[in-house]
């Protein structure tokens, strides 16, 4: 099992609206592509000073599902679309669970 | 439910053994923080660039169970000591889970 992690960081731009946008795009990933076993994605509590704004972790089977996810047309449209027009900075890990 | 991510970019001269003692002490923190629901770690695997190096998803019942754990003397130790020697940058991101 894998785990992909990724936090963002906004553009100074970026607006509430395309935030909830956004969060009901990625909302609608798992349906739509069945590697994911776990899927969870939100904005940040602001809680803590300088943290970034969102983040995503994904939980996949094994290496074959996760380019399987990050090729999939739903997630390159969300990837190549508002993520890309929101994001000044991104940071991203895969961990392998065991 | 909250999510508390973060990811570690190490500074260049971190080595493998740093890592693996670092994992170690991590690993012991559920063990010592009954605030954790769940806690995944663990570095990254290398199969994109750019990403950074390590990553911690850590699931907590509610905002009190956050900051018992993040203000609990071994996070301290294991935040203030390897962590702190061996970060370049972190990105950081609280999410509620509902």
């Amino acid at each position: 099992m894998l785990m992909h992690v990724v936090t963002f960081r906004w553009k100074p731009d970026v607006t509430p609206d395309q935030v909830a946008a956004l969060r009901t795009t990625l909302g609608a990933l798992p349906a739509q592509i069945p590697e994911l076993v776990n899927y969870r994605h939100g904005p940040d509590l602001g809680v803590r000073d300088g943290n970034a704004d969102y983040a995503v972790v994904a939980t996949l089977r094994d290496m074959d599902a996760l380019f399987t996810y990050l090729q999939h047309p739903d997630h390159v449209r969300a990837a190549a679309g508002p993520l890309a027009a929101m994001t000044q900075t991104r940071s991203s890990v895969q961990v392998d669970l065991g």
